[in-house]
């Protein structure tokens, strides 16, 4: 059988259906499911994701067959609809709109009305009976296809609608008479002949195959490249184009236009909500022109509509066993379905409706679990702002992302971007438009004045999971001038305001925060995350301070604690220089023994802390000329003094002696020079010094009769002999130390596994080494061979050409970087069965790297304390997926 | 059966044999297979080199076992002698040598004449009819065990003889009498007594038991850990220990002592060779405190000893195939042979005796070429004095080891090391011993003015293939005034002086050198190898200069040319630093076409020289700051104009504008940063331009039918999207440049493989790339996680303390790195079955790593064109080895 690019859908029936989302994209699949499900849907057909891939690699070309399998299902479509493309009398007219496997909001193209040109409109108009409707659909058939298609800055034709209004002393769209809107089409037409030296074509067939290309075209603008990598899409999937009947929500009072979610995406609350316009088309409620009325009055407005919506979506809900996203088109008080899917939501209502729907015995526990996906968490896991606080609240708005935010005010993105590198900020906008996407990844929270739940910003953010509020009406933004008021209240650029994405309110100056807790509904899906998980989850945690929140997440001990985080303290930095730039072992003693009860005391704290569980330290690691000023800056310094006659100077004197040292320890690349267990080796008073202060803290709470379970670690590991160096001098500390206490102390010496070497020969290593830690940052960079403070330099550019599909600082690089892991496992294991095995790198609180972490038989990841529920759900979502519990199709 | 642990030997038969040297070391395997053999050998017994490994495993304890063997075989030992250890009347006197697998001269520690005390004297005078003989053994005896067993600085010995020789006005040991011997000997053993607070051992069987356990001990003293490391020979093999029946070459004019070679050793010569004292101990010979005779003097002055020696050395080199180097001793007209060993040799009499051999058919062609040690080829290889140059001759001295060297005179070891990172440096010292090791490692070559060619100085020298001029006997060398005279010429410290060891000659000046050559028996055996090998072998080499020597070497192409090289070129540098400060694509462009011109001659040139042979270009590397004044320097220079109120001057201006673009390329990790591939990724017109130089090169050469193969090179490659990003840049250019010329260019274009990634991904690589070259200098930097220029603060600790045993950078790192290459290899192969696969670090000159490449299946290694020659005798041993054409045993 041939290969099918075309799918039909209509009068009941679909060729395909809701499992097709590879093939025909989620909004196909839907058309194709809710048609066979006698949803009214207007007919239509999907040219398949495969076509969009063809059309890529193929330099721009549709195959022949493709374009036959075309014209054939138009002409299924024009006999559907009793109506013809390009017939002068009773044209058929359709909307072009893409469709991606996973759901990709305001990113992707759309094209409405079209087959309209200069002659259908008169058929329009005939069989609309409705002269103002058909000149409106039109203009605005012009104005998509023109900037979608035709690549026309839509600020041309806002320009040219403004100035129409202004002229007719009018303020609204609707406002505009049949002769506004034709005077509109000739002005849009001339417009587009001006910028793009081309007619506006007036083939109805010929706009239609110029509409699908762009539509196949939009999956790689810069936009949906973006968005892509922000949410992990890969860029091979291809969009399908959905090529569907047109239904009209602008054909007067009696029609309409609405989106809706089964629940509330924002609270999870189980009620219906949506919003809609009457008189309008579906584009006008998602981008935010005109603000929509809340669904509830559809109610009033059209009863027997709105039954008929709900119980559809009710229905519709039952089917797909989640909450959908819907949206929908009443023409003459008919209703038409055009899309449905999953809807999306914020972290704290997906947490309610899967908790819900667990009681509602829709799904089970671990499909509830798999509903929310991890990294969503981090809403949940930011600061609020203190409910104590005297708050000076100075505009509301809509609650359009959950969670506080607090920055200073920046007015468009590509200052987010630039400020936000010095601090957090707040970007305000009139309303967010796609070409935002950067400054609102950037930006701590998103404060527009127009637009409702549905509008990008909203959906944006929601996604990102920054806090938003939207729609705040009272708000006078200015780009241009850098400021916006609220009332008598003047912001400008730069000052301080804090938003609740939760409450709507919008405040003046930096509100106190507080620490969010696992609690109610959280706390109920994390412990079915917790019982379904196999992997641990600790933190990386270096102070007593981190140790509480960690714990108060759900931490199981602590997998990194870096020793040097001490070493900078303000205090003791002065001690440690000493020990470094002493000049015989004597001295270095000596300061040795200076650091050793302020390491000592960290310990005890730390141990206090997490009394029972396992506590890794990692003994010195950065090399010892960070602890010193910098080398450029003494010589600057010092080439000032000789140029200023004050070479000869005891300062000057001094400052000579300290250079020379730290050019002694001047490394051209720090990352691969004397650090690590090579410190140890060369300076072994260090390790033992280290070592002393982790036993004689654990001895203090060992005499208290509380446990502690030391995980000694030696860093940059390449051969088992450095390893079994060190090793002695922990067992030897250990040793004198228990002895000296009289107490017995359980602990294991163990090493990172951060060099490719160190993977390799893990064999070798784990006949020493009691347990491995991934240190999966020095792995990525020396497996890529780029260090992570360079590669800023390329690997953007890598991220944005399609070389890169992921930061791999970011998500474990699991084809080159995972086989090490995977490699330092088994062969860890071949020597040692009961090998502890964890992971320690940023990667520990990634949801993919920690499935991977899963998948490879890791006993732990270890991540930063806010991140610790997000590993623990990952963790039960690699568990759960990887049981086969739950059907695959189910899973995203 | 319970394990052997001693082995005896005499009276005709041994316990042992021959092919026994794991176990009895090379001395110990010699002295059995002897006495088998019948030659007259004084009996003894080998302490196995196991028992040494136990000794220090177990904490510098014998097991009762090893005990109770120990004098079950100085039982038989004293039996077989007729006399007993510490004996009155008749003592037995023993000799204790160390002797391991590999021989070590001058690295491990002999005592002789072992078992006198006060009282045995008398027996010894008594028997030996000889009081002076007897004193002076036992002052002989006092200073080696003072020495080697307790630790006593032999200097305190020296001076002492010295005082007395002053105070009595001799000059010569040998014109010492009776009473001057007896008071040396109470002297010395009061200061043994004075600086060890312990009395000298007065019974023999603790002197016995001590000496064995010095043996041991040093075995891990501080020179024969550097000599081991300089000679690649591991840690773990252990010494063996000799304890033999004394034979004493001192009992007067009867008695000699001396040592040889069945052939010459510095020039293969087939000529009995060797040199002796009369009235002497072996110690004297080497030591180099008296100058021998040569060997041919023995045939007038004891003709029948004479003949017997050589009668009995020619049957040892029949029956060991190869030269000997023998110890022996006449005790009063009766010959004993002390050792036989496979001789030492220089590359020039290795090649000659090989080739020599093969005619005699003695050995086989493989044979012959396993006997030349690749490295050692490396002394051919370098420069000699032009013949043609006048010469100012001011010394001659011997011939020790060949090959010219140029060098300021320097006069300590220290002084060497410190020098040689300046220029290069002659060591010039009256006599060297084994406290100048890493002198003579770092010195382009040696004199002295003491010492034959068995001394210190010339066997050290040979085995470095550094040039040394032995036994110069003119010369009056002043070390502590860093200064010496000949005749009435004096050199200071850091003049220039110029030695031949070829010629003996030592000449004023920097004397004009010229190249070396592969003729004569050279070029017979490298013909042999060339025919035995199947790794081919190409050259690393930028500029036609290069490719001039490399072809003359025998390089079969180009195996890497790095273009940065002629970036750095004065007329080219502002060229490419106004490359890199374009602040436009199109600025950057005119750089680059100024550029184009220049890498097209140098690639016409290589070409031209590489005529037929395949030439691998690979594309810039390093990263742009390298091109570009210093960070630190521009701070500096700008601090000062400031501090001087220069800071606004025109020049000050334009300095702030260069650092701050040298301050934009800054990079912490440079080694990790934007280079490689990465900058062709990024600016897309180098890759081009490059492309550009290579091609049109090419089809200038095609024009002329001159047939060339490019292979074009993309460094640093992680990924696969990296490389066809640059591939396809390279292909459009060759098949622009192809159009334009109306020429056919074959052409490749491949890989470096230098990341643990590019090594984990390569079957995705090698879908893409058409050749791999690794680049193990990288790939090492990385798989270790350290950078060459870095390591060196910890390196030099992890060799000197057995963390490492060799060099990473210097010989590949097989058990780590080596799976990488292996890897890299199978997988690339996997997907691309007749993927060509080569190496362009440096270990493609370095045998070991050679040999890797040969096991692992490349294609070719590529290295300096001065290794050439030894590359190809390593690919020649490696695949006869491999073939198990010659036995194991012969292989070492």
């Amino acid at each position: 059988m041939a290969k099918k690019f075309v799918y039909f859908f209509g009068n009941g029936k679909a060729d395909g259906h809701g499992d097709m989302k590879d093939l025909l994209g989620g909004k196909g699949a839907g058309l194709a499911e809710m048609t066979n499900a006698g949803v009214p849907v207007p007919p239509g057909f999907t040219i398949t994701t495969e076509v969009c891939n063809i059309y890529s690699e193929s330099g721009r070309k549709l195959p022949k067959e493709v374009e036959k399998e075309i014209d054939d299902n138009l002409a299924k479509l024009e006999k559907a609809m009793g109506k013809k493309l390009g017939d002068v009398k009773d044209p058929l007219l359709v909307s072009v709109r893409s469709g991606a496997k996973f759901s990709m909001p305001g990113m992707m193209d759309t094209v409405l009305n079209l087959g309209l040109n200069d002659e259908t409109i008169q058929g329009l108009i005939a069989k609309s009976g409705n002269e103002r409707f058909a000149w409106d659909a039109y203009r605005r058939f012009i104005q998509m296809f023109g900037n979608v298609v035709m690549d026309v800055d839509k600020a041309n034709f806002e320009h040219i609608i403004d100035a129409t209004k202004d002229k007719r002393g009018i303020k609204l769209d609707v406002d505009m008479t049949v002769a506004d809107l034709k005077d509109l089409v000739a002005q849009f037409k001339k417009k587009v002949k001006a910028l793009t030296k081309k007619d506006f074509p007036q083939d109805p067939h010929a706009q239609l195959r110029m509409a699908e290309e762009a539509v196949f075209q939009s999956w790689n603008n810069p936009r949906a490249i973006t968005y892509r990598r922000l949410n992990d899409i890969p860029g091979n999937l291809g969009t399908a184009v959905n090529v569907q009947a047109m239904v009209f929500g602008n054909m007067g009072d009696t029609s309409a236009t609405g989106v809706g979610f089964t629940r509330n995406p924002a609270t999870g609350d189980k009620e219906f909500y949506g919003e809609y316009l009457t008189n309008a088309q579906g584009e006008d409620v998602v981008a935010g022109i005109r603000t929509p009325h809340p669904i509830a009055d559809l109610a009033k407005e059209m009863p027997k509509v709105y039954k008929q919506l709900r119980d559809i979506t009710g229905r519709l809900e039952k089917h797909y066993r989640d909450v959908q996203d819907f949206e929908f088109t009443v023409q003459e008080n008919v209703l038409f379905m055009l899309q449905t899917r999953t809807g999306k939501r914020t972290a704290q209502a997906a947490i309610k409706i899967a908790v819900d729907m667990v009681k509602e015995k829709l799904i089970s526990k671990e499909e509830a679990i798999l509903r929310v996906e991890p990294n969503q968490l981090d809403q949940l896991l930011h600061p609020i702002i203190d409910p104590k606080a005297k708050k000076t609240v100075i505009a509301q708005g809509l609650k359009a992302s959950p969670g506080a935010a607090v920055g200073k005010a920046v007015f468009t993105a590509d200052d987010a971007v630039t400020e936000a590198q010095k601090g957090k900020v707040i970007l305000v906008r009139t309303e967010t438009n796609p070409d935002d996407i950067h400054g609102m990844d950037a930006a701590a929270g998103i404060l527009t004045a127009r637009g409702g739940m549905t509008s990008h910003a909203a959906v944006v953010a929601r996604g990102m999971g920054t806090p938003c509020v939207a729609g705040c009406e009272s708000l006078r933004v200015s780009e241009k001038d850098r400021k916006f008021t609220a009332g008598n209240v003047t912001v400008k650029e730069g000052d301080w305001i804090s938003i609740d994405g939760s409450t709507g309110e919008v405040m003046l100056g930096q509100m106190p925060t507080i620490e969010p807790a696992v609690t109610g509904d959280f706390g109920t899906l994390m412990s079915w995350a917790d019982a379904a998980r196999r992997l641990k989850v600790r933190a990386n945690a270096d102070i007593p301070r981190d140790a509480i929140v960690a714990r108060q997440f759900g931490a199981e001990g602590i997998g990194l604690c870096r020793t040097e985080h001490m070493f900078f303290a303000e205090d003791r930095l002065p001690i440690v220089q000493e020990m470094i730039l002493a000049d015989s072992v004597g001295a270095r003693q000596k300061a040795l023994e200076k650091l050793l009860p302020m390491q000592r005391s960290d310990f005890e704290g730390l141990f206090t802390e997490m009394k029972g569980y396992p506590v890794t330290i990692r003994l010195l690691d950065p090399p010892l000329h960070e602890f010193l000023p910098k080398r450029e800056e003494l010589m600057v310094e010092l080439a000032t003094m000789k140029a200023l006659k004050k070479g000869a100077t005891p300062k000057a004197k001094k400052l000579e002696k300290l250079l020379a040292r730290v050019e002694e320890l001047h490394e051209f690349n720090p990352m691969l020079g004397h650090r690590g267990c090579r410190l140890g080796i060369v300076y072994p008073e260090i390790t033992r010094m280290q070592a002393r202060a982790i036993f004689e803290a654990a001895a203090l709470l060992a005499k208290k009769k509380i446990k502690v379970i030391p995980e000694v670690m030696i860093p940059l590991v390449g051969t088992v002999k450095e390893f079994s160096n060190q090793k002695k001098l922990v067992v030897e500390m250990a040793d004198a130390v228990m002895a000296e206490n009289k107490v017995k102390i359980e602990y294991m010496v163990g090493t990172m596994i951060e060099l490719p070497r160190a993977a390799l020969v893990a064999d070798t290593i784990a006949k020493e080494a009691e347990f491995f830690s991934f240190g999966t940052n020095d792995l990525t960079q020396t497996t890529f061979g780029f260090s992570r403070d360079d590669a800023g330099k390329f690997i953007t550019y890598y991220m944005e050409n399609g070389i890169f599909e992921k930061d791999p600082f970011v998500a474990l690089d699991q084809e080159g970087v995972g086989q090490l892991v995977k490699m330092g496992v088994e062969r860890g294991r071949s020597t040692r069965e009961k090998l502890k095995v964890g992971i320690c790198g940023e990667h520990g609180g990634e949801p993919s790297s920690v499935e991977f972490c899963h998948r490879t038989g890791l006993d732990y990841v270890s991540c930063s304390p806010y991140r610790v529920p997000i590993a623990r759900m990952a963790a039960a979502h690699a568990a759960i997926k990887q049981s086969g519990k739950v059907k695959a199709s189910q899973t995203k």
